[in-house]
């Protein structure tokens, strides 16, 4: 799309009631914007991210056979009742309507799945079945100062897995830690697989934390086979040894963008989801529910992946494949044209301003590659990868195949 | 998909709670679920229709230029306040969170799109813009009985559209008309360009109502040239003659499915959204906003499309392009794999249930190419239009060519 056209334009100051670098870069560039503390709007640019990100997430999620479905941020008072948690969720923002009806505005959906699939599971033939939806969830944090690290409002991705027995949950649950690792790999990012508290209903959860500086987490990470403990748990301490190689605990802060957690038969239980086995006995169903950030983790990478001049997006989640500047001398029409029938997405910078704020911007964006159209070019373009400092004179057919 | 891992199925008994023909049959086909009075969920084959509706959508969308955005549901009050609709808006849901702070939650977004349109317009160089929105939307309605068509909690696209003056904004409001009634009728319907009341900020606004009876607006209606005027506007009556044409109004029922409407400055007053022109004069900023219920469009295609026996999606927004019934003696897993080679989305009945069963499910589903492979078709298979008695032996390479 046309620069000149785009519904933002990049900011000279940065946000004075942000805290977050991540949170400063994705407002001054126009990717998002502050409608209260924890809740943003998503701009084009940020928009166009998150849909990358969610793109990510469908293709793993149908190949571990998950089937979307979309759940109401309304929940009626009384299936929170039925868990206890209306009462124990101190983030649980609650609503009346009219008539006295009362509502939560859904933070996670274990209270709307569960009843959902006591209406389609009935036999052992129903089992196992996958679940999954990515949507708005809203927490009434006490806190909220880190943009889209911890929002009152926020996209999540939440799979839930629903199985007959212990083992069969077992084996999929462990499948996901692979399929996981997979997918915020396509993002560009590793984060760090760690053991976490199971709650009240089992022994063991796992988290996904990207290790950053201003993460709320923190965990006891061992550089040398990858192992990580949440603090939380306290078994281990810094300093001390690894329990699986020996090597040295660090304490380390992290960004928690995932986690997958077996709820067993937690939730079956108050909503009475049985299935009749081969016999005709009833069971209670076993599941499991992965989680992910979509909206933090935009601000994950925002914050991981920047540098002092701004965003580096990686290739799989960008808004755009290439950013087109267009300086005095240039015409950068055709090749505007010509890339974007070749399938790449571009944000073709056509506006009449100095070389040196089109370079700053472009900086600040972080699309992964800027191509500069100028007097000087001629029948090339100087290409260059955001992060790196060198650049190329490259024919336009040569950067289609680097692309 | 293979129908035996979908994650719904379909019930033999119509649910009590619902009283609109296209509720009883979304619920009893599996694609949506009631979670109370005007709050649903979107099911694997439910969802699979909104995405394709709002596919369609964005498609126009972008052909008018819009740039999506995705704006909170939690809206701050001060900004409510702002334009005096906390108060007035009587199907408004307010909450009040920790420390006071008190949200609305967005029934529509005036009150965040015009601040964040003064944070990126300042200019008549940023004139005209085009944003829109599809998302979640909430009213507490005192009446909420007819399924999708009247939700508390709905899906719903809006564009929002800015100009320097009245002249441009009439201009592409006109145009948005055309835009509306090809979008529809590339979904099968052919709603009724219908005049409406401005509300207290202009003149006139349109509606698109589509004729049924069990729609909650009444609409005046020329058959002959196709004229119409909501009945609150009142200057005409049934039997009357028609304005334009002199042909003769009726009185009907229709469902509200779009509408557009000049805002005028009716919202930048109250924010102060401001342009210099080019003598470097402020002004206030026109608007426009157009809107779609896309979830009530899913219902309203479920009333107006449906027969005795069920569901009649067109190509264009069915959950699936075919669907194959594999019935005793016959096997369809090689039509099922070549079929989707193609690119055709197929769900593929391979349950061992009765052969009567299978019809009368694919039936109230309502997939428009009904595929039947049993002990007798061959090496061809039986294919079936939805809503048609006929069907017709042919080979897999002649269906391919006929859908």
């Amino acid at each position: 799309m046309r620069q000149s056209e785009l519904f933002t334009r990049v900011e000279r100051i940065s946000p004075k009631d942000e805290e977050a670098r991540s949170a400063k870069f994705l407002v001054r560039a126009g990717f998002i914007n502050k409608e209260a503390a924890g809740v943003y709007s998503f701009l084009p640019l940020g928009l166009r991210v998150i849909r990358k990100i969610e793109g990510i997430v469908r293709e793993a999620m149908s190949q571990v056979r998950g089937q979307e479905v979309l759940l109401p941020v309304l929940h009626p008072r009384d299936k929170w009742e039925k868990t206890g948690r209306w009462q124990s969720m101190d983030v649980l923002f609650k609503l009346k309507g009219r008539e006295e009806r009362e509502f939560a505005l859904g933070p996670t959906h274990e209270e709307i799945i569960f009843p959902l699939l006591k209406r389609f599971v009935s036999s052992y033939k129903d089992l196992p079945t996958y679940v999954y939806q990515i949507q708005d969830k809203f927490r009434d944090e006490p806190r909220a100062k880190s943009g889209l690290l911890r929002g009152r409002e926020f996209l999540m991705k939440d799979l839930y897995s629903f199985h007959a027995d212990e083992a069969d949950l077992g084996q999929y649950y462990d499948k996901m830690i692979g399929v996981y690792q997979n997918l915020f790999k396509a993002m560009g990012i590793q984060p760090v697989l760690t053991e976490a508290s199971g709650g009240t209903f089992s022994k063991r959860s796992h988290e996904f934390q990207l290790l950053s500086e201003v993460g709320e987490d923190t965990i006891y990470y061992c550089e040398k086979c990858d192992w990580a403990e949440n603090k939380e748990m306290a078994e281990v301490k810094t300093g001390t040894k690894c329990l699986k190689c020996g090597g040295k605990l660090e304490e380390k802060k992290a960004i928690e963008v995932g986690n997958i957690f077996k709820l067993n038969t937690r939730f079956s239980e108050p909503f009475e989801v049985m299935y009749k086995d081969e016999k005709g006995k009833e069971n209670l169903v076993y599941a499991g529910c992965y989680g992910i950030g979509i909206s933090r983790l935009m601000g994950a990478m925002a914050e991981v992946l920047s540098d002092e001049q701004g965003l580096v997006w990686p290739e799989t989640v960008s808004p755009f494949g290439a950013h087109i500047l267009e300086l005095t001398g240039g015409s950068a029409t055709k090749i505007y044209s010509d890339l974007q029938k070749k399938g790449i997405e571009v944000l073709y910078d056509d506006r009449k301003i100095s070389a040196g704020e089109k370079f700053a911007e472009a900086d600040l964006i972080g699309i992964p590659w800027r191509l500069v159209v100028s007097a000087k070019t001629g029948d090339k373009i100087e290409v260059k990868r955001r992060g790196e400092k060198e650049s190329k004179l490259v024919k336009i057919s040569e950067f289609i195949k680097m692309i």
